[in-house]
């Protein structure tokens, strides 16, 4: 398979575009349509400061540097769990992204988590009803939390992760298998912030298959942590990735079909008239926490802050 | 495993519904199940006349078998299609859908497809774009112009067909991949007649998963023909179908979730303002075929009425 740029050695066919590319036009096809989406999607402009949330995993990492090559005023902020899984998952993850950002001279916010908590993730999830159900749900109820205050503290205009297609397809099926109108509602390339405690949030990379990424950070010789969250293990969200998997192995470019139809869909008005029905369609009210002054569905304080008040 | 009514062995296990029935309690079941959903669907009344469409499948005999047995005024019809497959599917069909009709005193009507073409489906599919693409386009389509035909000429008030939940959850999977809203707004357990050429059509199996209509056919000691149809081989839906059933065995009741959750969301107003804003969402306008009287979406002659037309 040759390059359709320059003849060279593709180092990827990407079947769904009828498009192979060599190791030096993959990453910038790459680098180029993400400059597409941002703008298409009116994600962010030049002028506004970005925030990155960034894992040390090869999504997040390949999206700074992107943004980077695309001379954006871009942060990164890390977030360590404490979380071990026999190999240490995030103390690896950790030295990894400073690792990048130092090469790169780009300001790296690390936030602990434990110390904000008193307790690890893995700690928290065991000694919480959610936790004991659902590890990541605390997990992502901690990293969202942290996320809007550091980014309003830090008085960034947007805050980008680094979710690819597979990511925000296997998310689409899930929400699509239960028709639960208020997250297909929700569910977009760009979330207007709906409260003082949030900030705008981006997907830049929504349109790329996991493979596509994976190739991105192996090209530009990103080091980044292979290894899965070990509490992901299992995971509904894995299953549906797997599924979707061999859809797309039998039906190339069904994956990107569907997650785009359904951005047309909601384009055209689909969801668009259901907020004033009573769905909660991103429509609901929304209060102010009295603890951290971010947004809370019910009054009183946020799940996070009822979260640590008990734990404390 | 007992039955839940009896303690006597249960004949099937309905893990969605932790529910086990014997071979007297799950007929009984499917029947008052059926009446359930005619009812709650408002599909049709004993007072009105009813035309089963049959095609000598479990599921459409079972249905003309549940109407009889809860004392519904419910004809047949069979169109013989002339499809052999090398074991003579239509003319096994049809002998199997005489003999049930017979049984029971019913009165079934046969449209031979072959004389009011001149052709045989296959012959038809081979001669023609569309069915040399997808034979079981030109099938559907031959279908349910003769369908609404005999039940016009009959003056039927309602046209009921034998899809279960496995058919229905495969069709909204397909529309959903594809977000198809205009397919989305009409796949429903019942489509009023939106034409003067047209019947109401209903589906009072949509709730009830493929092997318990199986399952009610063997109880009920119902003769039909096993095999699928020669042409559906390899077909989108059957793909479809393999894919929910795997997500079925790994998750049980999945299917029929995926199904009602969607009804709900409908109900609820989803897609209901797509209508006006040109999805063509059941709402475009429908002209009158000057060969046929049936309807057709562009003026002049309808599909079929072309078709015919050519091949003559």
């Amino acid at each position: 398979m040759k390059c359709r740029k320059c003849s060279q050695k593709a180092v990827i066919n990407m079947r769904q575009h009828k498009l192979a590319l060599c190791t030096e036009h993959f990453p910038e096809w790459i680098v180029e349509q993400t400059q597409r989406f941002i703008q298409k999607y009116r994600m962010f402009t030049h002028q506004e400061r970005v925030l990155v949330a960034v894992s040390g995993g090869k999504d997040s990492l390949s999206l700074w540097d992107i943004l980077w090559q695309l001379g954006y005023n871009a942060d990164g902020v890390y977030i360590a769990l404490g979380i071990d899984g026999g190999f240490g998952y995030s103390r690896k993850s950790q030295v990894l992204c400073k690792e990048f950002a130092t090469q790169r001279g780009l300001k790296l916010i690390v936030v602990d988590a434990p110390k904000d908590i008193g307790l690890t993730i893995p700690e928290l999830a065991a000694i919480t009803q959610r936790g004991k159900d659902k590890p990541c749900a605390v997990c992502g109820l901690v990293k969202r939390h942290i996320l809007d205050r550091v980014a309003k503290e830090g008085q960034y205009d947007v805050l980008a992760t680094g979710h690819n297609l597979d990511d925000e397809a296997a998310v689409l099926f899930g929400n699509t298998l239960s028709w639960n109108i208020g997250y297909l509602h929700r569910q977009s390339p760009v979330l207007a912030a709906r409260h003082a405690g949030l900030v705008r949030k981006v997907k830049p990379l929504c349109r790329f298959y996991e493979r596509e990424m994976a190739a991105y950070a192996l090209v530009r010789g990103i080091e980044y942590i292979y290894e899965e969250c070990p509490h992901a293990e299992g995971s509904t969200t894995i299953y549906y990735k797997t599924l979707l998997n061999q859809l797309e192995t039998d039906r190339p470019g069904a994956k990107l079909s569907f997650y785009l139809a359904f951005l047309q869909a909601k384009e055209k008005g689909l969801f668009a008239h259901t907020e004033e029905e009573g769905f909660g369609a991103g429509g609901e009210t929304l209060y102010t926490c009295p603890s951290c002054g971010g947004p809370t569905t019910v009054e009183g304080l946020c799940a996070y802050c009822r979260m640590v008040e008990k734990v404390k």
